[in-house]
């Protein structure tokens, strides 16, 4: 089409691409060439080579997804590190984008150096800095709060952005059982934003103070770091998710909440200009998922790459609508770096 | 149509009214009349004449729902307790149905009580009494346990039922906070539904230790007490309802429930079944919500009476759809008793 709205965006076709216009703070308005999407027919592996000559040729910028891609838990997958060295020495710009908003960028690049990975803390967008970010993106008062249902991730980056809040892992809610209790919550009138993130103390509590300012504070915002519903531990055991915990807090409130990690309108397009990212057809995303990862990457106009070290299995890939596939699979990481 | 099937159950055109074929426990199956929706038009009020005359001619049994019909919180409504000695003294049957599962029957008969009404246990239908009874239903297995996310209500339920149970108000739920801890939890395999109704001591330990019995342990099944978002304190404050927590666990396990009370599809013809309502035309719901109470009312081929002492207002009632009207509406209860 010549034309089209994607997540509240404008695309417009100009010179034969799409291109979607963003109006950044600074108010100088910019516009980003994003491609139609490739046209897949079945998953395509590369191998060694292929995947170096993709790269090197194709590619400036590599978006990388961490847990099913870098590692898994705390285990260093096939040749991380010399993957990247390899792309670092090819030129290649490295990002890493991750859901997970239990850690704040600089306990991320804590993790990277203690696994050997040398990284520096602008590289890496966890969703609990998106969750800040988002908020300076909307110019958020600074006499305001924010109520925090998540942990020290998000606490340390709204502490990086000036940001108060209140909740989080301090001691802000009492046991609120009855009708009475209830009643008496007192909400903080400068409470400008729920923000939810990874929270294993969430409790009862926690979801009437925050139903409570989500209905009775004008123009509370609603934010979540990520929607996704649970990820799996040992044993194929899950452990829910902020997209369960959202989801009591969306029900009881009657709101839906602004994602801000992958899965959420805002990540793409503020990805594109906080980090100048200018052509998205020489962008290429790196994702073990295909409905975050790959579908971020296809919609917006990346290239993408699913390696099999993650979730996704070959028969997975095989199971999916073209519509979700990526344009190319690779047996893990290494491969893209010609190793 | 000469027949159709309603939330699972079968109903047949006989003799000019649709009739319900429920196959019960005893394996004797019977068959029970229920007509074709009354076709309102706008909703219509009964003065106290016409409600008196209504009652005396068409109705044999009132399902009465309890807050905003009887009382509001601890507050007896406008002549309830004249009004259902009234009902009584012209021999109308009278059954208390509510979607609250934070007390059990004999919880509810001391509330009655309190407030001056004398009602016997089996004339009332908590939400907590329709877990048990719906277990009972399914000939639950008595060496089977349940995992209870809930409080009293349902605990005294289960105990009367004989089914016994994990969690409640008990310290069964250690803190479990981190991915190693969720690793660990040991699945009790006796273990053969969660049954969640209203905990005000909801928490993340809770969400995972459901959630990995509702994804772990084969056949086991899962059972909501009622899918209220939400109830109203004072100064328009929510309290987060059975259906927020619901949601948490639904999200994370994957799964849906099976709501046993108002708004799920096993209550009406368990009633029926269970209270020997043959002729469901001669039995008269009076509620104060369109979506549960009127709702269950119409689609089960009830008569249905709205009083405006509950949660809707005559401007809803105005609003709303004509397929989601009552029958008729009335100031409060006690002018279906002529008062």
């Amino acid at each position: 089409p010549a034309s089209f709205v994607y997540w509240g965006f404008s695309y417009k076709k100009l010179h034969g691409h799409h291109r979607l216009s963003i109006k950044p703070r600074s108010s100088i308005c910019r516009s980003y060439i994003v491609s139609s999407l490739p046209q897949a027919r079945g998953p395509t592996q590369l191998d060694k080579s292929q995947g170096l000559n993709f790269v090197t040729k194709d590619i400036d910028t590599l978006v990388l997804d961490c847990d099913g891609v870098l590692w898994r838990g705390d285990k260093l997958l096939y040749r991380t590190t010399e993957a990247l060295n390899t792309l670092r020495a090819l030129g290649k710009r490295l990002l890493f984008l991750t859901n997970n908003a239990s850690k704040s960028r600089l306990q991320y690049k804590s993790k990277f150096e203690s696994l050997g990975i040398q990284v520096h803390a602008s590289e890496i967008v966890p969703a609990s800095y998106c969750a800040a970010a988002y908020l300076q993106s909307l110019c958020f008062p600074l006499h305001k709060t924010v109520l925090l249902i998540g942990n020290t991730g998000v606490e340390q980056e709204l502490n990086q952005a000036g940001i108060s809040y209140v909740g989080g892992e301090s001691d802000f809610f009492p046991d609120m059982c009855s009708p009475s209790d209830i009643e008496a919550i007192k909400v903080d009138p400068s409470i400008g934003a729920v923000v939810v993130g990874f929270d294993p103390r969430f409790s009862y509590s926690k979801l009437a103070y925050a139903t409570a300012c989500l209905r009775e504070l004008p123009g509370c915002r609603f934010v979540l770091t990520n929607g996704d519903h649970g990820d799996k531990v040992g044993g194929g055991r899950i452990m829910p998710g902020t997209g369960a915990i959202s989801a009591a807090i969306e029900t009881s409130s009657g709101r839906k909440p602004v994602t801000v990690g992958k899965g959420g309108p805002w990540l793409l397009p503020w990805l594109c200009e906080h980090y100048g990212l200018e052509d998205t057809r020489r962008v290429c995303i790196v994702g073990d998922r295909l409905d975050t990862d790959i579908a971020l990457g296809k919609q917006g106009g990346l290239r993408t790459v699913l390696p099999l070290t993650g979730v996704t299995s070959l028969e997975d890939l095989q199971a999916a609508g073209e519509e979700q596939l990526p344009d190319f699979y690779v047996p893990n990481l290494a491969t893209l770096a010609g190793l």
